[in-house]
């Protein structure tokens, strides 16, 4: 276990009716004028904006609203988000919605108590000072933004897709109500489920010895399959619904990476496809994932191998390292087709990927080399490409 | 699940020579004049004070010293360090030490902004509003105190072992070294992974759906276990020492009870035994729990039968409930066994314990009944303790 610190001071407000709380936090946090932030017509549909709005209220707290933050979110917003958060002199931000919206939230909040331009700290040419406090009431388990410091961006001008990572855009409050994500439709749960899981991927495959890390890391990942595949056949089942929204926070708070190197190759070529295709990045990483393991197993099996075993329950008995892993990963690619995902690129994006592009897209934006479990050259990573064709 | 908050803001710092940072820290969180309380000499000796007091002079952070801190704290160091930290006008408290320590520092951080008796806030007669920030260096992994809002301190008149619990004296920050425990006497370190398993048991034993954090909890307590064997014959095992360290924090800071029912009666039995007989608290649960077990298990098999399954893998093939609880529960003896602990109380205080004596003071601090997974009456009580002898 490598030296670590580990700070998640996001205050969880977990269960039903959780989301009526939402100015009572504000307030305890210093809020007095907010942006609210949020997507597409479903939120309103739903009332949720109004319980969110009507909660404020109550508190006479006073709010300004940013809507239409879409999926793969860009800068466009961000800019038109910052300039609102100006004009209306807001003291804290609320993020009503999943992972884009988030993470719109957090590059405004940082973005607004800034001269230059926001983009400079995704690019890394500059680091944040100050940051505008977030809150959030998520809708859709799936980045982990609620409880993290990360935000991705996609610069439309030239599609970078780029993360910022800032611990003071960290939340405040993440108000999570499971019965918020019922009605989602499917693929949303699915690509979420995808997306937490291999945020937890991210960091157990490592070179760093971390037994206990491992052991509750696969713990969470088992469970999340096994509520994956009943939420299919009852999407309306609390306790399943709960357990993999408590699963989305647990997998990227860090936790399940403390004290190990983390890879995150899988991440970086996935956004390369989700800002050059505009694909879900959950479908992107159905994709990816298995391919990035079975390239990565051929030259560092270890954990691929105890993957295979521990999380997708592979006998092993009998039956050599190359088998067993063969297996495991086939068995992951099964639980994705389970959940109604294509592991094809080529099927995800209705024709094969120019993979020179995404080649040179991820070299340009990540250098020549990704990840740490295996490090990967960008030959590599154009193998991983074919691989998941 | 239940409705639930997480809020686990406090800092840890993990890992090699960290205790080095900790004049940084207690800069970074606003401390200018510190009460650094710690136990015996052994902090003094093995250089750890030295360490910890040059890093608060290269930040040129003054300080005053309470040291003598025992095991099972009681009111008298907490007044003095009260008299002590109002005398020095101190704005931090560093905690360097283990539950007692860290105890003591937050029934003193809570007390020296009170006017009236700390005691109050422990019989529960008032509520604190303020606290002066505690800071922690642990130097044993077991009551998990470092993370939690928890304090626990006896009252010499009467023998009153009471618990506070005030989210202000949460540690800002908390130094895990695992180096430092590599010296600890032997049952120091099985004290302290019998406390840490007995902090998930009281959370994992109850009545709520919890899948979730149901595996996980077991991956960490099977995890602790096979660690605490490791230790048994290579006490210098570095990644066992960190792993149990790093759960000694996740046992206790509120993770492994998310959305649960929380039980607690195992803890509140034995605190009666470690008040009147003075026995290390963590030799007094290992004898408690097994008994509290056998006995739940008659009314509510449910836990215990999936416990003797999962963390102590008794193989349920062919077997009928009442066998595989029991094996579990033998096996958890045999476990405290190897750590070289007995099981029996009458061994434990070298005579026969005073159960009248057990059981009324335990109706005096605790009231009628005890516990949510059974509730337990104090007949029931008197049972575990006849079970425990």
């Amino acid at each position: 276990m490598n030296n670590f610190t580990f700070h998640s001071p996001t205050e969880s407000v977990f269960g039903k009716d959780t989301q009526k709380q939402t100015g009572k936090l504000i307030k305890q946090y210093g809020g007095g004028k907010v942006l609210v932030v949020y997507g597409g017509g479903s939120a309103e549909r739903s009332g949720l904006i109004k319980d969110v709005t009507d909660a404020l209220e109550e508190e006479n707290i006073s709010y300004a609203i940013l809507k239409g933050v879409r999926p793969n979110p860009t800068d466009d917003k961000v800019y038109e988000g910052i300039a609102l958060a100006v004009r209306e002199g807001v003291n804290f931000i609320l993020a009503v919605g999943g992972g884009s919206v988030i993470d719109t939230a957090k590059a405004i909040a940082m973005g607004a108590v800034y001269p230059g331009d926001f983009w400079d700290f995704f690019k890394g040419s500059a680091s944040p000072v100050a940051a505008i406090p977030v809150g959030v009431v998520l809708t859709i388990p799936a980045a982990g933004s609620e409880g993290s410091p990360n935000s991705v961006i996609t610069r439309i001008d030239g599609l970078h897709k780029l993360s910022c990572r800032c611990q003071l855009t960290r939340p405040r409050f993440a108000i999570l109500n499971p019965e918020l994500t019922m009605t989602l439709p499917w693929e949303q749960t699915a690509y979420g489920i995808t997306d937490m899981l291999c945020h937890i991927f991210e960091r157990y495959f490592s070179n760093t010895t971390a037994q206990l890390v491992n052991a509750y890391s696969e713990a969470i990942m088992r469970e999340v399959m096994d509520h994956a595949l009943s939420l299919k056949i009852n999407p309306e089942d609390y306790e399943a619904r709960a357990d993999v929204m408590w699963a989305g926070t647990l997998a990227h708070n860090g936790l399940c990476g403390v004290g190990k190197e983390e890879d995150w190759a899988t991440h970086r070529m996935e956004h390369e496809v989700s800002a050059i295709y505009d694909v879900p990045h959950g479908a992107g990483l159905a994709c990816i994932a298995p391919a990035w393991m079975t390239f990565v197993a051929r030259k560092n099996p270890g954990m691929v191998w105890k993957f295979a075993i521990n999380v997708m329950s592979v006998n092993p008995e009998g039956r050599d390292t190359d088998h067993i892993i063969e297996e495991g990963i086939a068995l992951l690619k099964d639980f994705y087709h389970d959940l109604g995902l294509t592991t094809s690129l080529t099927e995800l994006i209705g024709k094969e990927p120019d993979i020179d592009a995404l080649v040179k897209s991820l070299e340009g934006n990540m250098g020549k080399t990704l990840g740490f479990y295996v490090p990967l050259s960008m030959d590599d990573c154009r193998e991983i490409y074919k691989l998941a064709l």
